[in-house]
């Protein structure tokens, strides 16, 4: 076992667009481990849209994180050195461990860390469809949308680690399932690995008619959910195919990250629809996630919830992996492997 | 007893805005009453928003008023004329009877006509505040909204028979009420007669950020309600002091009525604030109607809701009454008197 730690801090708030400099790798000193505490050998991190709203100290429904600080995130490891007794050296565990090597927990604060099975999961699937993002999805469908058999359910983003969950659990419920990705590629493995009815190329449309064509083409009965992560244009043609009673579950709006202007341009059908349309944070919603983790764990184990991951190797490939995954270059759910 | 009847039928569908051409009123003999059938002399008909969007054939959640037929339209009347063992001669009603002096209706359909007394709440008010307009103030507010006793609710049209409805349910639950009116004449109303805590008048606010600043001072500790009649810039406002888990129900657009785009500026507040936007229609939930109606019955004829009409004289004075209410030169829940 090496004696130093290394981290990624914030080393500045972008303005505008993130790039590399905004980030600093650090070396420290691996920490003293004091009773109750635990020493976790991270082995991977978590890459999150999410993140990308802590880099900047506008008003949020988070604290910005903080400047000069170990980057925020969620991790995997393994327990190599325990004074805590109900943890021991060789456990499998969750955490937000953020963007680092090490990570030293107070093991007696209910809920820091979860022990996890990997017999028949994964351990990097706790970071996706048995994770955060998995039970994004989940409740989002689950508990905004609440499909009906027969329904159908767009969602953004879809191949990616929430919208792949979204569409895969629709799937299950016995509605349609149409996803929107960026590229033929990805448009493929959304129809063809994780058997959604359809997959819509965004990028081959240029406007908000053009797109609203391609639904209506796609959603013959027009769209009774979305799982919305993006925002702008798409939210825009969704709205123009959206059946009456329709409910959005709203996600994400990476589209208006860096502060470009992102107007909704026909409210009034909210109203001339009756749609419901909620934003929602899933770790307010606690709750929920042993029962949204109990379906995801099963269809994993199974075979039956499918995804894919895009693996960068090494922390200093964090910035790189995070920039690129803002920007859809990651195909699945993003992760660093740190070991 | 005349022996014709008159109506006012849709002549032709505006563009852009509606004007008096639009209407033309119709002599028509009067109906022979057939078994199972009542003749109604209307004695109020009522004025709603609603009816914009019907004078127009687009998309929406109801269809088009039909050309060169009666207005539809929410009535008060008595029988006078009855074949129905149900009701009797003399007998106060509330029905949909157009925007006609006399209605015949098949009154063996269950709802369609329905006695009402007037012994503690007038009969005009079944049209207003113990009415369509109150079970929609009583939906969007009790339903969608819910607030609780400390939390701020504001209301857009508050001195309309909606909005004043919706401040003063908001009072009964121990939350703060704030209105929207248009004018100081209709502010003093809304916080003197109809007791709200605070009134902003938003003609003296060109902009959003200045009716931002406003919704500041009078609702320092944000805003966690919000009933949507208007929609348009003050929408916008109030999402910038919306707090989080805020309800906004959505009950009309009326800015957008003419074709005019409304966009919503910042749809990614939704997020920020994990608010829920739910749009609504008060037809389609008479399930809850007669607990409504109780509350409401309860409220007026204890003086503990107040409300104020404003009427038009004569079925012939009903356009332009109509177009006066969509600019807001109303003043309380607009009605025609018809007898």
């Amino acid at each position: 076992m090496t004696q130093t730690n290394r981290q990624i801090q914030l080393a500045s708030r972008p303005a505008g667009e993130p790039s590399a400099e905004n980030f600093k790798l650090v070396e420290t000193p691996l920490p003293e481990v004091a009773d109750g505490q635990v020493l976790v050998r991270n082995h991977y991190l978590s890459l999150d849209p999410y993140m990308r709203g802590r880099m900047s100290e506008s008003k949020s429904y988070a604290d910005p994180q903080p400047l000069n600080q170990v980057m925020i995130g969620g991790t995997v490891g393994e327990v190599v050195v325990s004074k805590n007794s109900h943890f021991a050296v060789g456990d499998k565990v969750v955490g937000m461990g953020g963007w680092q090597e090490y990570q030293l927990v107070d093991a007696n604060q209910r809920g820091v860390l979860q022990k996890v099975d990997t017999t028949h999961v994964p351990l990097s699937a706790y970071l996706g469809a048995v994770g955060m993002p998995g039970v994004t999805g989940w409740y989002g469908l689950v508990k905004i949308i609440n499909p009906q058999a027969g329904e159908t359910v767009v969602v953004s983003a879809a191949s990616g680690a929430v919208g792949g969950a979204v569409g895969q659990l629709a799937k299950v419920r016995g509605a349609r399932a149409v996803g929107l990705a960026g590229g033929a590629e990805k448009c493929r493995y959304v129809v063809e690995e994780l058997g959604f009815d359809a997959c819509i190329d965004y990028k081959q449309h240029k406007d908000v008619k053009s797109l609203a064509a391609a639904l209506k083409a796609e959603c013959p009965k027009g769209i009774d959910g979305y799982f919305e992560n993006v925002g702008g244009m798409i939210l825009d043609a969704v709205m123009l195919r959206a059946n009456a009673f329709s409910r959005v579950a709203m996600c994400g709006m990476i589209a208006g990250y860096n502060g470009e202007p992102i107007p909704l341009a026909a409210p009034q059908l909210i109203l001339i629809n009756r749609m419901k349309i909620e934003g929602f944070i899933v770790s307010e919603h606690m709750d929920v996630w042993p029962e949204a983790l109990k379906e995801l764990g099963t269809l994993v184990a199974t075979g039956k919830l499918k995804f894919r991951e895009s693996v960068a190797e090494g922390l200093a490939s964090a910035p790189d992996a995070f920039l690129g995954l803002l920007k859809g270059r990651n195909f699945g759910k993003q992760l660093v492997k740190l070991i």
